[in-house]
């Protein structure tokens, strides 16, 4: 496995392995890698011949006062988990590589970044969204992995390609979840063992939702107040919202109708948490 | 000369291009070809492979009440002129092909295009970013020509370049006049004979700074009133600024010291014409 850490070196890789015709796939990550990262690899890896993985924690995607500083950069186990999946490079630039001290471009999305997480994280996707075009323009795949578990930023990135014309195509990766039912994610490492016993309502409330769909019950309503009394009956949560919007557009729906995104984002001690469902599809 | 309407042939063409190791050298317009940008076209061929030209008059980059709709479209004029230059594609897209109805991905620079044409265009430059960003994709070049005369713009798109990484080189084309030193515009024929003739008072204005440059006189508040003077005293025009910055950040400087960018916009009639010079360089 090869490890690059400067723009130059990346991108001149990608024009090399571009003029052999090979096929580049791409897995974005901020690094703490867990199975959710290497079931994307795995996706990559099915189809390319080279498998692109890079590893930058993206300081303007974070708010003040958000983690930034304290994010867990397990630099060792990183690399040895890349090798083991198969990445055939691995893009590690740091801060400076990627932001000059003058940088002055910004990619706004205006319309699916403006609610949900981006309603309580501002700003949140235009960094998302700048590094994402930013680590194209240096890896230049042929296709990028995404995970669903981040719904809304798989939404987002998918208008940015379409609206940007960017000659990349974005694969999503279904979530992938601890054998207890808790989503995977970096951030689970900041739990402790009774709060990560909390954060399972999150999968419950979830499976509950999909069980009544089933049952019949298609009033967004109705749904939404039994969620949310789900997740009242653990103490420790704070709810930051319970949404049903449209798979595709984002916006609210009042009824089950088509593919409809649950989205849900709750607090538990410090630590932020996400999950989502996607009913009726 | 191919004539490509979709962005889908476009991309298909740089793709199978790119294959075969060829240079893709890129002219973007809105059409309304004059020698400027047959000077681009130049370059271009001078060192591409495959020369490809785009006209799309870009609506997001007009304010409203600007000239969108009577922006001049010589659409069998223009390819013509591309044919006979030697353009190897005309990219050549409606607004339908270049964003959809519910486009919401912009980009913002904020530095560089707050100042001069930016001050009194409030979102020009996002539209050009945004439109600029789009086409590169779309195109895939290995160079792009953009002319001087659009001196902020040219400053704009460098800095876009290198803060979303794109895989791009830009070649700054010199700015080329009409034989009585007017610089060459598509809005320049807007003029009647007798605008066009007091739209001479730019050039001359800026032959008299360098002049008095070459003199030694270096102070910009002398150099500027001069300058000023010289415009007031033809009465069609009315002045919308008049700078000297700093030829790469754009800033204001208060003495010719390095290279000094002396922009110019003016309205005469309904017609806003700029114009510039570098001095020091």
């Amino acid at each position: 496995m090869e490890i690059l850490r400067t723009v130059r070196e990346m991108q001149q890789r990608a024009r090399d392995e571009k003029r052999t015709g090979r096929l580049i796939g791409f897995v974005p990550t901020m690094g703490c890698l867990h199975e959710g990262h290497l079931s994307l690899v795995k996706l990559a890896r099915a189809r390319a011949d080279l498998v692109v993985l890079s590893i930058f924690v993206n300081p303007i995607q974070f708010l003040p006062g958000e983690d930034f500083f304290r994010y867990p950069r397990p630099v060792e186990r990183d690399e040895a988990l890349c090798r083991d999946a198969g990445v055939d490079v691995l893009f590690y630039p740091d801060v400076e590589q990627m932001y000059a001290p003058d940088h002055s471009v910004m990619i706004e999305e205006t319309l699916l970044s403006k609610g949900l997480c981006g309603a309580s994280r501002p700003g949140h996707f235009t960094g998302v969204a700048t590094v994402v075009v930013k680590l194209l323009n240096i890896v230049m795949p042929d296709f990028a992995v995404f995970g669903q578990k981040d719904a809304q930023q798989l939404r987002v990135i998918q208008r940015l390609i379409r609206d940007l014309n960017c000659p990349v195509d974005i694969i999503p990766g279904p979530i992938v979840r601890e054998w207890d039912g808790l989503a995977m994610s970096s951030r689970n490492r900041y739990l402790t063992p009774a709060e990560h016993q909390d954060a399972l309502c999150l999968r419950r409330s979830l499976d509950h939702v999909e069980k009544r769909v089933r049952e019949g019950e298609l009033t967004v309503e109705t749904l939404r107040t039994e969620l949310a009394q789900r997740l009242a009956r653990v103490p420790s949560v704070r709810v930051e919202y319970i949404e049903f919007v449209d798979n595709e557009t984002l916006r609210p729906v009042e009824r089950v109708e088509g593919a409809v995104l649950v989205a849900l984002a709750i607090r538990i001690g410090s630590t932020r948490l996400i999950d989502n469902t996607v009913l009726g599809s």
